[in-house]
């Protein structure tokens, strides 16, 4: 209702000249981010006109002169946006500023809800399983990309130096940074509805969110090695590189401390019983982490997804019922309006945005370039993965793999946070036109792509699975807590019966670490510290433990087996219920405890495999017998 | 990663002239809304320094002087807020600007989820029941308040004419608009946890809903008023009373009308098959209310609180089960963050806002006005109400709702969106201490008064019922559609067996149009429009009625009883259960129409009354029996 003056009018231009000269990095001259302009208001007289508004540009001492019956007020203006050129047209240069989007909206409201969600609903259990791989495309895969187009880039620009003139080499490094981020959210759609092998999903998944944290990263390096050139080239590419190390670590270890530090916060205090709040407080937690990974000048995005990956894997098992499917509910339809804003975005600033900078042959160029180096990335590292891997990534993956490299959310959010200079504008024209092309020709041709190179579809989890595990029989009447405390006696049995997600060591030694340590100290599942800890440390365990940790019961269990079915390696049982039938559920329940179960690479390492002989055992409770129908009707969605 | 220019650097002063004189309304001078900063930035030399700012204001052709090599950039920058006025302390000045809130986001982003929440979750059972003295509280309850504490304030004005002279009548009366919108959030809370009478209840949270409404659209035809001061008194007066009317009839359609448009929507899509899309749509549609309210100039408050009413009443019909849940509990976590936001930041702002007034004797005259507004709002209007009211309203309940009278969020919105004179800073820190004082003080009574004015508390909806209706018995075995079509025939048998509710015309009205209308349209409830609209319009009925709607069957039915259980009077059984047994059951369940059954009001003036036999009817497919379970378990949170 109270409407702000705001009236036309005109004033005469006059020149402010800055005392200090400005000293532009990067090469371009930026405007101040806030100007403080100060008006002498007349006191007293109501009806007086003409105020002077007198400008100081943002700090400063400001000598003023005498200003007789009026007071000094100071008013604070922040940066917009840069107008359209056209500044004879008054109309034009009004709606123009009304269509500027800021782009930091972008970074700060609209992709961490995104990033987080990612982190959030991850299929964690195949994550985990292929991180290797996932690891290897996303930091050396991306990394090549980026130097890839990178260089294709150059090559453009030293064959056209008229219309590229103001094009650096660090400017195509930084396309090759921003257009790295790869974003199959079509592919993955379609994965999902047709329920594509779930090998190929994980790797798909993780390849892309993990190489949004990298490509932002790298994008960050690539700046900071442009402002230390002047120390030398070698210089430079060690600080650049020491820069996105360090980004990197730091996000990594701020977003999983606070993803920790909720979890601690839900398990010691009796939140549960206040779902709200403690809805409010998950909510509160994650989103403060990415402020404060920004404040910390290191990458709000990677902390973010870390933290959404920590309070999926801990706090998530500590939350009550209502504030599972709150939060689910909740990032989910954030996630969804968000994505649909961006990529309705992309499209609508395709025409509206005022200031696109067409080239063709930078397009061109950019379509081979990306393709070239999708290629480069996926082909040759799966060669060398498939050197390791029990279970080759097969070509027609690879190809998937390849196919799969859609430009969309981060590479578009990248691009328009910085439009000043003209190679970056160049760089959003070419950006927003391969996120739409890419979106369309790849995300309508995928289901044609998984019918020709005949990739499976229509695989239920549980199915592969079974399919996965068939060779393997075991039984396990030695398991006690005992077992545990030497998890290395029984281990390293290499034979025929071994799965080849075991070649995964440093995944290994995290579940043992995990099952271990973190997962009882910051959830209410059993085995709780008291078990895993050495005798010496007991009073410290009995300390970090809970009663409702102690006494866990059937209610408690189940709820853990719930989240568990994300993040862990699970029995066939828990996942596929009648559908797969007894035989393969009693081969796995073998424990009475759901957490060792659920532990499988944990417990190959200390079982005896037993093949070919099938023992159902029932946990002393008889739970193990409903396992598969009660996971199944209590998992949140 | 990529961070803005951000040295501070200083700039001389230079006056500005503004070629036209600002016509400042309502005797203030108030800043510019946006700047245009015009640079000329060297083109090609990229370490060229110190490029000319020239400044021109808001718009209006700008002419330049040959600028050489440089090209002109046109920046924007929008007003942010006015910084405290110890110009010569730069560090201070800073910080006060990062602590400077934007008031405009209390408005676009924290106020609407909370008052389009407190529409969603609506009791509107009790609501309804009690509209008339609800809207006498809130209309003339408001109007009486803020010109009592207006006339106060004036007083108070004319008393200290040194130290308040900045001060208008029109400045007090806009205090009390203001300081009119209550908020009993906490003693709401307290009603909730005690199970206060669900009569009071309604009463306080009705009146406290629509008075924030009131107050804000007051508050603007109170600046109106000053406006259009200049064309006398009289004329002022009408004008300003237009205003109201103009805005809040406008935003009431308005909001009314997006909310129908929604259940049209969900109604005749097959939506609910994409549950993520349709609860994406119902968020946007009901926050879109606000913001196309605001661009039309009306209320978005307004708008957004009936949509709310609508998208419960009929929309939530038509939604799937999930789009119910996690519309529920989105809206239920936006309130809470949003509200404790407020709150919070109420006591922040009283150490950190740095250009807080302080008055003593204003303060102190503040809450005596308040009081005395308060005071003159209920006990008057309550003794006229109880004039037309069957069931009174006791001279306790009058003590809490004086008692109840706490100002809060709005109030706090209001006064903070316009700090810029000296009048309207006092406002600020008068209405923030008043908020914080009456929140804890009145919150922190609310037990005790209850206890000590023997309010009932631990009174179950369903008992509730059962108290109100234990002398009324019915049957009905005349109940068809037939009925509907003559709802007057039987009507006004006046009795003493007639409920008190029935006096309510305006309510029972509304209630036969929206079952014979409203619901049929829009819902998929029965009776569908072609048994309730005349023979002539059964085309028109065919097409507006789905074959969801017509082949209405047990599984939709317990839908719409679901929501309707929130919406009108129903039998007691539906909402007891257990506990109340089946004498009241089939007392009630005498229809085999759920929609008929729930309408009591309607039915009532159809019906013949039959007193003291009671007959149990059973429904055309034995779905009565089972009725009260099934609505205890089936309704949403």
């Amino acid at each position: 209702m109270i409407k702000q003056f705001f009236n036309h009018y005109s004033l005469p231009n006059t020149s402010v000249i800055p005392e200090h000269n400005y000293t532009a990095n990067n090469s371009q001259l930026l405007p101040p981010d806030a100007l403080w302009i100060k008006f002498n208001v007349p006191v007293g007289d109501h009806n007086a006109m003409t105020p002077a508004p007198v400008v100081t540009n943002t700090s400063g001492p400001t000598p003023v002169g005498p200003t007789g019956t009026s007071v000094e007020r100071y008013y604070a203006y922040v940066f917009k946006g840069e107008l359209i050129n056209r500044y004879d047209e008054k109309a034009d240069r009004q709606i123009s500023e009304k269509a500027t989007f800021d782009p930091e909206i972008f970074f700060n409201i609209i992709l961490p809800p995104i990033i987080f969600n990612a982190g959030y609903s991850l299929k964690r259990r195949f994550f985990f399983r292929n991180l290797g791989a996932i690891m290897a495309y996303a930091f050396i895969g991306t990394t090549i990309s980026c130097f890839i187009v990178g260089s294709i880039m150059r090559v453009l620009v030293s064959l056209m130096p008229e219309t590229l003139k103001e094009f650096s080499f660090n400017d195509c490094l930084y396309f090759g940074a921003i257009i790295s981020a790869t974003d199959p959210v079509t592919v993955l759609a379609i994965f999902n509805d047709l329920h594509v092998d779930v090998t190929l999903y994980a790797l798909v998944f993780g390849e892309s969110i993990l190489n949004d944290a990298i490509a932002i990263t790298l994008a960050g390096s690539i700046d900071s090695f442009a402002k230390h050139y002047n120390l030398g080239f070698v210089a430079a590419v060690f600080r650049a590189f020491g820069n996105f190390v360090y980004i990197f670590v730091l996000s990594f270890l701020q977003g999983s401390f606070i993803g920790c530090a909720t979890a601690l916060l839900t398990k010691f205090t009796k939140l549960c019983d206040f779902p709200l709040l403690e809805s409010s407080l998950f909510v509160l937690m994650s989103y403060s982490t990415f402020l404060m990974a920004e404040a910390l000048e290191l990458s709000g995005i990677v902390a973010v997804l870390f933290c959404g990956i920590c309070q999926a894997h801990y706090t998530f098992n500590n939350l009550s019922d209502e504030s599972r499917s709150r939060t689910k509910s909740i990032f989910e339809l954030c996630n969804f309006i968000a994505e649909n804003f961006i990529f309705t975005y992309i499209g609508v600033s395709m025409f509206t945005f005022p200031r696109h900078l067409w080239s063709f042959w930078f397009i061109i160029f950019a379509f081979l370039a990306i393709a070239a180096g999708r290629a480069l990335n996926v082909y040759p590292l799966s060669i060398i993965l498939n050197f390791g891997r029990q279970n080759k990534i097969p070509i027609n993956f690879q190809h998937v793999l390849f196919f799969s490299g859609l430009r969309g959310a981060m590479a578009f959010a990248l691009a328009i946070r910085n439009t000043i200079t003209e190679p970056r504008r160049l760089m959003l024209t070419s950006t927003s036109l391969i996120s739409i092309v890419t979106v369309i020709v790849c995300g309508g041709c995928t289901p044609a792509l998984l019918q020709q190179l005949r990739v499976p579809v229509g695989v239920e989890e549980a199915e592969h699975e079974m399919l996965q595990f068939s060779g393997v029989r075991r039984s396990g009447s030695a398991q006690t807590p005992q077992d545990l405390r030497s998890p290395s006696i029984t281990g390293g049995q290499d034979g025929p019966t071994r799965s080849a997600y075991e070649k995964a060591w440093l995944v290994r030694k995290w579940y043992n670490f995990d099952v271990r340590f973190m997962k009882p100290l910051l959830t209410h599942s059993r085995p709780s510290l008291m078990d895993t800890l050495p005798d010496c440390c007991l009073p410290l365990a009995r300390l970090l433990t809970t009663t409702q940790q102690m006494s866990a019961d059937e209610y408690h269990r189940r709820d853990d087996e719930d989240s568990d079915d994300d993040l862990v390696l699970q029995p066939a049982g828990g996942g596929g219920g009648a559908g797969v039938g007894g035989l393969q559920e009693s081969n796995f329940s073998r424990t009475n405890s759901t957490d060792y179960q659920s532990t499988e690479e944990y417990s190959r390492d200390t079982g005896a495999y037993l093949t070919n002989s099938v023992i159902a055992t029932t946990g002393n409770n008889g739970y193990n017998t409903s396992r598969g129908g009660a996971a199944d009707s209590g998992r949140p969605a």
